[in-house]
């Protein structure tokens, strides 16, 4: 072996060959030992603050979509919904806007018990702002984004069925809760639901909103909101209403075509009696719905004309949850 | 008078004066009298064969849909058929392809029951063959096809509500009747409606065809359909069937998208039972279903792949015929 190898002519070569060898071997380890030092730490579960990088997190596209949940005033609320909704299929993330100011958010909670199916980022707010959840958040990576009130349940099938609604139809607000406009003979409008009088194009009644709080739209539209003109913003913290009427008008000027696609839900639910905090949402308030009123003709003024544009079409799901539920007598 | 103008320098420039303002007074009645014979002449409503022409006839664009309706010995379910279907709105003319070979159209009867609504056109047949009513009219002067089976009722209601939906998907067929392929593991596929196993996308169900027998669809098919390889021609006339699944694979190749969206009727009737003919329908063959999975296979030879592809929209009126519809528990 060694002996062998001094047999080769030239001593002086044989002990270079050993020294050289010898120092292969040594980098060797060393390089060994450095990629030992480069491999991820298993860390504990149970270490507050580690969140283990889920198996299946691949580049978001058109294939998933991102909750942002806006809350005040009823955490109990948000963290019940929370627990359902961190499991819809093709949730990416969720972005809780945080507009409790002054206080902390429930993220040690929340990590505390983890793992969780998607990451969850709490947006601290500085001012208790209606608009602060369409801020065009960086944390957004997905083409979808998904608005959900913070008392607002939708099923998983629901959501699930209507992001696939989306999906084909990415340019419209997709969502559960339809509204409308009329005008009048003196040329004001105003807003309210089917209890109101149809538009009066043919049979039926006419939706021109699908509300975003409970509903799915391109996060293009936020970058958009914040670009629209003062006057809508300050209508909007003037009366910490109309965001969703404003995101209306928004995408029906921008596409020329009704602003929302209405799927109909099989199971929704308003969770607002359960909370203890004793809380109650805005559309109590005595003059919520003349607000919205208020704010359409404001609206239209500010954009010197009126975008919102009927539809008559209601999405369900074929074949769910009754499997022959478009059947008919014939 | 003429004796002032006789005073006027030169005697003869009087007489021609004279002569001239005669001359023009003559060409002046002349014309008149021409004018008058080019008036049109007013018709007696009364006449045999006379068509007034309807005050609203204007140039058809995307505003208007032909109805076209192919008919087999059941010339009483046509008629009665006919008296509901020309008044529905939009509708531009009536083409009744008439498959009772050797046997007189009832046109005679139903000019003499005029006026009507539209123009209806009957085209005789000289072979009795179920692709009879995919050529391409020349009578076609709109873009929208309305294809019924001569025992189908659907309401106006229904049909107005549709044409504003295909009017949105003009490149799809939109109508009432949805069904589905399926594959099986060893790659043959069965064709079957809502008691056939789901294609197991998730929830619910999925259909890939919407049948045109009582559906709207775009006028240039009809061309496209007759630049279809012969297989397919041959296919329909071998089993006197399946015109409808080879539609649907036309469709799905050209948008590469499902080719049919369904809209649930309200109210849609077969009144097979109805006819004094005794002739019930093909779909009664007992080889019928058996016959439309062994088209779903041809085609997929023929056309080297299977082009259809699932979806699971079902679109319904916006509070119509119940004006809360939509309404939900929240």
């Amino acid at each position: 072996r060694w002996f062998h190898l001094c047999k080769l002519p030239g001593r002086v070569m044989g002990i270079r060959l050993l020294r050289f060898t010898s120092v292969v071997i040594i980098v060797l380890l060393l390089v060994a030992g450095a990629l030992t030092a480069l491999l991820p730490t298993i860390k504990d579960d149970k270490l507050p603050n580690s969140r283990r990088e889920p198996k299946t997190q691949t580049q978001p596209a058109l294939d998933s979509f991102t909750l942002i949940m806006q809350t005040y005033n009823r955490t109990d609320l948000l963290l019940k919904l929370l627990n359902h909704y961190q499991a819809i299929p093709h949730l990416h993330k969720v972005i809780v806007v945080w507009n409790n100011i002054g206080e902390k958010t429930p993220e040690e909670m929340w990590n505390s018990l983890g793992p969780h199916p998607v990451p969850v980022v709490f947006k601290v707010q500085t001012v208790n702002r209606m608009r602060n959840r369409l801020q065009n958040f960086p944390d957004l990576e997905t083409k979808a984004v998904l608005m959900m009130d913070d008392d607002t349940l939708v099923s998983a099938h629901d959501l699930a069925f209507a992001f696939s609604v989306w999906q084909q139809f990415p340019e419209h607000i997709v969502g559960f809760v339809p509204r409308k406009h009329i005008s009048t003979p003196s040329g004001v409008y105003s807003y309210g639901s089917f209890e109101l009088q149809s538009p009066g194009f043919g049979n039926g009644d006419q939706y021109s909103m699908v509300l975003i709080g409970a509903a799915f739209f391109h996060s293009g539209y936020l970058e958009d909101f914040q670009q629209q003109p003062e006057a809508v913003h300050a209508l909007i913290d003037e009366t910490q209403n109309c965001d969703d009427i404003a995101m209306n008008f928004l995408v029906a000027k921008h596409t020329g075509k009704p602003s929302g696609v209405f799927v109909k839900p099989v199971d929704i639910r308003n969770l607002e009696k359960d909370t203890n905090s004793g809380y109650s949402g805005m559309w109590h308030r005595a003059e919520h719905l003349l607000q919205r009123s208020y704010c359409v003709n404001k609206l239209v003024n500010i954009y010197d004309g009126m975008p919102l544009k009927y539809s008559n079409i209601m999405i369900s799901q074929f074949g769910f949850p009754n499997y022959a539920n478009h059947k008919n007598k014939m």
